[in-house]
């Protein structure tokens, strides 16, 4: 089970399974000719796409390095700078971050009430913010790599806000931080770490406690099982059940040929594992746009999409083997349009490759599946077997303790009771990463929003006619709340106002 | 007026002017046989001397460098494990952390009352917790120096807490930083940006607030200047005439001669230059140990050494020249023992020179001489000059903004009122680098003690006999605020430990 027992250990924050730059590592995907975000788009977004000279080593001062150049897209088309207006600041994740503005419609709507300046910059490492000339030289090896931290992005961020605060004679502008899943754990990160720069921050499914002993391992799985628990008893069973099966029959060549045809790939598969790589991703990444209204963030796909798998799943007629039941499931998933001709393992539109750095060096998520709650096969996170893979593949040593000496995240309640304020950490329930963030309120102003039915940071995305209830008002509340920020802050600097 | 000028520009937090390590920077020190630290102790106190290896950078992952021993005396005499004791921490400054130790009498003293483990940690770069196995080879370039910020040690102090909470089960003991000057502003510092690791911080003489434009450059000569004419205006006058008096005798070898033997150096003066920063040094430094009492931090000297300076400048019988003043005055500073049979330019016992890089790379602090109010030379912070002399000196470029990008300092008050918690900003008045600090309480448990009377960082001192009764005070309201930060932590944790 190899190949799933790496997707246990490196899952991506976003809605793909991060295939490797150089590996075999989760070579699942749809194939597409065309990245979706051109024609995913929900809001409809103007920007100038500007670059800004960083430091590629914030933190020591070795002038050999070279510069590079981050990308960020702006746009002032509703700012006010008359009146100190805000600058809202999008913490760029792991990934093209065009792709990330088009996703993050609620920042562009609420821009105009507030006069807001919009600012999206890109994380280093990715898109088109790459050191050393190119993708390729940037990802050459571990020395290369090597500059691809959180907080480099966070002083890269922290060095920008500066640079425009003083380039649009915005100094006294209050900034609001937002983002989603890593680009919320940045903005949650960055109000903590630099709190002279931002005046609060919209964390949305950061899960900021997913690292060392803080929640159990199990808890991400678990989550995305209980989802189609939910829906269908009958439907967690058969995926349960199907791991075997599937198992079984690729241990024949003749096996994997039928599989091959039966869940329709472009190539032969070459293993078991592949597939079930491939499904579990799909579950997954199933679980985190659960939302209620159709949606495209990365694949187009129905409302309410768990009900809609296991419908198909359960929904064959008498002996429907198990193995075509999954593939009608995933099918949602994978083929809602119906466009694919077949699939392929392999594929990465979003440049999101970077992210299996990440989790090699700092971001290591402990991640198991239980034998008794988890539809995955059992799975018990090994150490030992994560750092053996992570020095075959980049050569480089995790620092699985590091994210919790440098941010924190054990007893965070009793740690920011009394320190910090103006965080917002917002969840929905179906959301497997919401196990690993902060769902109770640490005091006045580090606040949590939990949504029975939210999934994946819902919240930062554009509104629609059928949004339900309780995410209007989720995203009413936090109007609220970051107006009380900026209000605040006015009120503080009233006296150089008055000046 | 070279050495001057840069005098003013790279002045070093600790009692010394700091010589560079190559160049000829600051050549003004009395000779010592034997560094002052092994016979000016006032604490009696006993440690273990222990290393732990430290990643060079912390904030990449760069396999290819080495690790380094960090030093750190470690006591646990009083320290009671069973109910979860505090750990005092000292934030090692730019020097030998032996000599910190020794000199921060108030720790050990408080230590038993708390039940506290005391831990004295090194900076990195300085006495033996260098990089590289060498000093030499750390000392060597820009490259192998790059590493020597205050982000890497404040890093190298997470790790090292967390390593020693582990180490001694203490994952509940709440620590509490302490630091003095540089150190002081590590303190601060670490309580802001690393909560979840200390509960607060008592930042003794922390100019936090010395960069960029945040004060007027102009500040710390002023106070020094004050302190003089406080104690006398003719002793001020002296002063103020004195550098004209000595640039015009250096301009000949025969006045060179003459400066040489009326101060007693025991190599000939190569310019009136060298004697001018010999001289400034002396008096800035007299500034800060401006104590009530007979001290010896770095030099043995009476107590309130500003009136006795100025008693001798003022004292010589009519016809006294003004050189001869000035030597008279200086020997208390250089030679209150009357033990140095004559004077040299160049020392550095305690191991400071690392100084000299942290001002030219982030620790850019401008400092200018006002023509009107102070007693030195008219002198104006050039930035573009002192840039040059870094790359001349290192190699480096210096980057003057981004302490305020990475630490704050704009607008402190506005931004920490409902941000952060138990930060003690403790200043003397008489200290030039008060001006340069928090001296106004910013929240509930973000508060200013300041001492009309006191200078740098004497509440960090021993306590001695002739302690007057605001310094005793003020020792009393520290403790009591720290105690308050350790119950309060016991109460959050409370469901902790009674489980």
């Amino acid at each position: 089970m190899k190949s799933f027992t790496l997707l246990l250990l490196i899952l991506s924050f976003i809605l793909y399974p991060l295939p490797s730059s150089s590996s075999s590592l989760f070579k699942h995907r749809l194939l597409r000719t065309e990245p979706s975000s051109t024609k995913q788009t929900e809001t409809k977004i103007s920007y100038k796409t500007k670059y800004l000279q960083q430091n590629l080593d914030h933190f020591t001062f070795n002038n050999n390095l070279p510069t590079f150049p981050q990308r960020y897209l702006l746009n002032t088309d509703h700012w006010d700078p008359s009146s100190v207006g805000p600058i809202f600041f999008y913490c760029g994740n792991e990934g093209d971050i065009v792709w990330f503005a088009q996703n993050s419609g609620f920042l562009w709507e609420i821009a105009p009430m507030f006069k807001a300046m919009l600012v999206f910059p890109e994380h280093r490492y990715y898109g088109e913010s790459v050191p050393f000339g190119s993708k390729d030289e940037a990802y050459k090896n571990a020395s290369t790599l090597s500059y691809l931290t959180s907080e480099q992005a966070l002083a890269d961020f922290a060095v920008l806000i500066t640079y425009l605060k003083h380039n649009y004679s915005a100094l006294l502008s209050p900034v609001v931080l937002f983002g989603g899943s890593y680009g919320g754990m940045l903005a949650a990160w960055m109000r903590l770490k630099y709190p002279h720069i931002a005046v609060g921050a919209l964390a949305a499914s950061a899960p900021i406690l997913q690292f060392e002993d803080i929640i159990p391992p199990q808890t991400f799985y678990d989550i995305v099982s209980n989802d189609f628990r939910r829906e269908s008893v009958t439907c967690f069973n058969y995926i349960k059940q199907s791991w075997d099966e599937i198992a079984s029959r690729g241990q024949t060549n003749d096996g994997l040929v039928q599989l091959t045809r039966t869940f329709n790939f472009c190539q032969q598969l070459n293993s078991a594992e592949d597939l079930s790589g491939w499904l579990s991703s799909a579950y997954s990444y199933l679980a985190m746009v659960n939302y209620p209204y159709p949606s495209e963030f990365m694949m187009p796909l129905p409302g309410h999409p768990i009900k809609e798998v296991c419908r198909r799943i359960d929904g064959g007629p008498p002996g429907t083997s198990i193995p075509e039941r999954i593939y009608e499931g995933v099918n949602v998933y994978y083929n809602y349009t119906g466009e694919a001709k077949c699939f392929e393992l392999d594929d990465d539109p979003h440049g999101l490759s970077g992210w299996n750095w990440q989790a090699c060096t700092e971001m290591v998520m402990p991640m198991s599946s239980s034998p008794d709650f988890s539809m995955f096969p059992p799975y018990e996170f090994n150490y030992s077997s994560f750092e053996e893979e992570c020095l075959k593949e980049f050569g480089v040593k995790p620092r699985p303790k590091w994210i919790t000496t440098e941010f924190g995240g054990h007893n965070i309640h009793a740690t920011l009771k009394k320190f910090g304020s103006n965080i917002i950490f917002s969840n929905g329930l179906l959301d497997p990463w919401s196990g690993g963030s902060v769902l109770q309120n640490i005091s006045e102003s580090v606040v949590a929003l939990v949504t029975e039915e939210g999934a994946h940071h819902i919240d930062l995305r554009a509104s629609t006619k059928n949004d339900p209830t309780w995410l209007i008002e989720q995203r009413a509340t936090e109007i609220k709340l970051i107006q009380g920020w900026i209000s605040d802050h006015y009120q503080k600097n009233k006296v150089i106002f008055d000046m």
